[in-house]
């Protein structure tokens, strides 16, 4: 078998996982028509994902100390809601929108293909997100992880190398002995730097009906697969 | 309700989760067979066992960097087929006999205990076993974990408090709103020290006819508990 030395998979979870967009939006707008906010919901959580790298790369480049994206998070929706203006909300309120993302709804096909993939591999997530936040999400969303990975506990935001080399020693495999399975290009191709294997399954919706970008592999990947109950048919499981 | 401020549980595994000694013993009995020799299969896991913290202090004191407790699982097997004169086992035989701790079976109250309290809590390991073989131990068994944290995540050996605190940490919470859970005191008295509320399970058969230690809780924690059923009881689910 073409695959038959890879013992784990490492997946990128937001977009790649779960759909953020319309999961965030469904959350603002809650909080919005409770205080009767004129916004546009989903323009808002594309607002506040668009702050997500540049937060991170603050991190990366060592103008700022580690600290988990539930606080960049939240920093970046201070910025957000003096953006917009909005002064009205409580402590809690705001404390509660920004762990909107400790509740974002997976794609249809992932708890399925999760299920099946377990059968045959290591599932670990090898997220940005903060280990509460990927515990939160997999309780209420039912993904069946066999190891919280990640920036957290790597102390490395991807695409640093060590986000991946380090989950892989936390695994006590090779790097070949790991897949990275996200929606996008440049998180595999960083991966596969690292000597991961890689598998792109693209994700067309995530950033709604304007998506120019990962709309498909542009490299040349070990798997392409359309969705994760494909992933699991093409894995053998 | 005494305990609504709990969020998570964190287990210690060897002796409370799984019965490594019986475990133990089967894995050497099968080699052992396999090769003539003349053991007594539960008095070699015993002493396996009683390798294991000096091994650690060699870590915990700095004499020793950071190891997986794969690796000082190794070193001990090392000493142990040295003492008794065993030289005919394959290298790949050794390795497989060390990863017998990645084979525990659990009591069996564990499994139905565990899926309960999950409905309720964040459940995390909280033990010295490195991330692949509580991973490896998990897939086998049917551990239903939220997290894998312990030693090598958290980077000091139980009952170092940076054990305990760090996997509070990792959870992004305080270390009141978790609860050690343990068949040994020594444990759960470390853990109430860095402020964990604390949970005893007694494993009276853990070591065997001989067992003196452990038969009973002997401070005053915060639940005593006959099982893992008797705690999910306890603690509402």
């Amino acid at each position: 078998m073409k695959h038959a030395d890879i013992r784990a998979l490492g997946f990128d979870v937001f977009g790649t996982v779960v759909d953020w967009r319309n999961s965030i939006a469904r959350e603002v707008r809650a909080v919005g028509e409770r205080h009767g906010l004129a916004l546009d919901w989903q323009r808002f959580a594309l607002d506040w994902r668009a702050l997500y790298q540049p937060a991170m790369e603050k991190v990366r480049s060592g103008a700022m100390g580690f600290v988990k994206l539930d606080l960049l998070h939240r920093m970046n929706l201070d910025q957000l809601l003096a953006r917009h203006e909005i002064t009205g909300l409580a402590e809690a309120e705001i404390d509660e929108l920004n762990r909107a993302w400790h509740r974002l709804d997976p794609w249809p096909d992932v708890v399925d293909g999760l299920d099946r993939l377990k059968r045959g591999y290591i599932l670990a997530t090898l997220s940005n997100g903060n280990v509460r936040l990927m515990v939160e999400m997999a309780k209420r969303a039912g993904l069946p992880w066999d190891a919280i990975l990640g920036a957290e506990v790597t102390r490395h935001y991807k695409p640093q190398p060590e986000a991946y080399l380090n989950a892989a020693d936390y695994l006590s495999l090779e790097p070949g002995q790991c897949m990275m399975v996200a929606a996008h290009n440049d998180d595999l191709v960083a991966a596969a730097k690292c000597g991961f294997r890689t598998a792109f399954v693209a994700r067309p919706d995530e950033y709604g009906p304007e998506q120019t970008k990962d709309r498909a592999p542009e490299h040349d990947f070990d798997i392409v697969a359309v969705d994760f109950l494909d992933l699991a048919h093409q894995l053998g499981c």
